[in-house]
């Protein structure tokens, strides 16, 4: 067995209930395939700031450089999003916890469970097959470009910049998993209007020279919000940056049912770093009814991505599975066809996991 | 009968074959209610690029001013897509008009014909009834900000930038429209992650409380994205940046079943700028089979907006859905039910909705 050293911040909101979870089905799987992980906590978001004072406390920072993996849960709070003046805010602890362990590409896989078909507002015919991955990057762009208020306060702008290397090492990334699948990628920007956006493009025309096996196809970002939902099976690796993956990835998760059903994977220079790509979500925190499985499918993904662990990941993904065909869902993806006593709260859902990894 | 001089902008790819029949509805309800409508004619884009150098030359902005209203097409094309090093650019003479005219809103209403609830990829039930109307800022943002390219051509930027007046002046434009629709209005930004943003929500919270009957939402862009798709009904007014209002449009025009049934009125301080939402889609120009309806119901917002025509605007767009109601279709809006006979090219579906005006 192989012995490793885990941190989790569950963060905010629903991050508390559902990171449980994810942390349950990897000692589960330690046990059961003898390997030792040992688990840390480390505190981000509004929690930290109440506590601390900071958004990313120099702690919980410090764990991270020594972890193999971190599993994260979410961030953000309705406070914040209610007073656009406050200086100190949660989001700042997740942008510096990716910046500072360079994790420059966020991996998102999109990819219907078949027991699920029918949870999306999506007709089932354009969704069946549909099995897309993004690579999102995750440390420039507008979300880390020069932030300016004027002191009247009138005026206030975010600078959009990529540099060359930065666009080079993530393409490669992508390039090298499409090889790995259906050998397409799709690249996203807006070179019609944006000078970042050419530089992208510029850059990705080149790298897609040393995969001459891949099929490279660039797409506009608006056209692009429109073909994921117009015809998903389209695409099988999509390359975008950090704005229009943020936005493009949400918008996916509807191909996949539910946000509830999404992990991520972010990495780069050195630890991997896991998290749902649900938010907070403020609105059912506390009530014991969010979706463990998006927490617990990114544990998986560590499993795989960062310990190699290739095995142990699909008992997990197969675990989620047995559990849906089972007729188990957690309210946000259950339809009209659930029956009443198969509605489960976070708890129950994430019981039947582990029971089904046994 | 009213006077009115209207300047036709064909632009490139479809633009060419759509506006034609913008143009032929507007002389039709013309003729049929005694006005006096003069046509002129103006380049713009690529076709400009290619005659005189200039995407938006002197003489055709020179026109547009002097008109009372532009009907416009597309712009576009893949020679530019595929060299993101060209410095002239098609889409730089739209911009430019939007700029020079001072067109800084953009309304967009979506909304879907009862008859073409089979078209869309969403699930009918899902899409009935929804109805949203979008307001995009249209003359600030990271489309105009400053754009730099480092000498040694590795590092390229766009500033995203906003002024209080700007988003001022477009939240007032769609509290007003919200007042006369369901009174809801959703607030899209970036405020977790942009000064811009930030600054854009106080703004909107400000406005906000000269329309208590109003209900105001604010909604951060990836979520937007999501919902969207996942409950479109829940929208009615949504106001929204340049860059974020480009990508939901395109994404909701799923909701109306395709993206060639979307008209849109830009307006601002003087004249009104009416066009399709879709582009110059070049990989069907030439063919005669792109949908001329959504150049058709840009005139009739034309007709309701730029010359409160109110009764000839209704018109045109009963006549479109009497046209619909009896089965005709282009490609993009045919189903697996559309008849044979019944899926037209541009020019047949034109002159449908010509005899069903008269
Ligand atoms: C919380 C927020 C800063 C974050 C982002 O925009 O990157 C989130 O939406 C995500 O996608 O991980
Ligand atoms: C062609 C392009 C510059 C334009 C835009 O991005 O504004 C188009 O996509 C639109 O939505 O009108």
């Amino acid at each position: 067995g192989v012995s490793k050293k885990i941190l989790v911040i569950p963060g905010d909101g629903i991050g508390q209930e559902v990171t449980a979870w994810g942390q349950k089905v990897l000692s589960a799987i330690a046990q059961n395939f003898k390997h030792e992980f040992t688990f840390e906590e480390g505190t981000m978001g509004h929690v930290a700031i109440e506590a601390t004072g900071q958004p990313l406390p120099d702690e919980t920072l410090e764990k991270a450089r020594k972890s193999d993996a971190i599993l994260f849960g979410a961030i953000g709070h309705a406070k914040y999003d209610n007073d656009p003046t406050l200086k100190v805010r949660p989001e700042q602890g997740l942008l510096k916890i990716r910046k500072e362990l360079g994790l420059y590409a966020n991996l998102r896989p999109i990819k219907l469970f078949d027991e699920l078909l029918e949870a999306s507002s999506i007709k089932p015919e354009i969704l069946r097959g549909a099995d897309i991955l993004f690579f999102r990057e995750l440390t420039g762009d507008v979300y880390f470009g020069e932030k300016k208020r004027t002191e009247d306060r009138n005026t206030a702008s975010d600078l959009m910049i990529y540099h060359r290397y930065e666009v080079e090492r993530i393409a490669r990334k992508a390039y090298e998993a499409a090889r790995t699948r259906r050998k397409k990628l799709c690249s996203v920007d807006k070179a019609n209007v944006l000078e970042a956006s050419r530089l992208w493009r510029e850059v990705v025309q080149e790298v897609a020279k040393e995969y001459p096996d891949v099929e490279t196809e660039h797409m506009f970002i608006d056209n692009a919000a429109m073909q994921l939902i117009k015809d998903p099976k389209r695409f099988d690796v999509v390359l975008t940056g950090n704005l229009f993956g943020d936005i493009l990835t949400d918008e996916a998760s509807q191909i996949a049912g539910s946000m509830g059903m999404l992990a991520s994977a972010s990495v780069g220079d050195s630890t991997g770093f896991y998290e749902p790509i649900h938010g907070s979500a403020h609105d059912i925190a506390g009530k014991g009814i969010a979706n463990p499985l998006a927490s617990i499918l990114s544990a998986a993904l560590m499993l795989d991505i960062s310990f190699g662990l290739k095995t142990e990941s699909q008992r997990v993904i197969k675990a989620v599975e047995a559990t849906l065909r089972q007729g188990f869902r957690t309210m946000d993806i259950a339809n009209k066809h659930t029956e009443n006593g198969f509605i489960m709260g976070t708890d129950a859902m994430g019981a039947k996991v582990l029971e089904n990894l046994n």
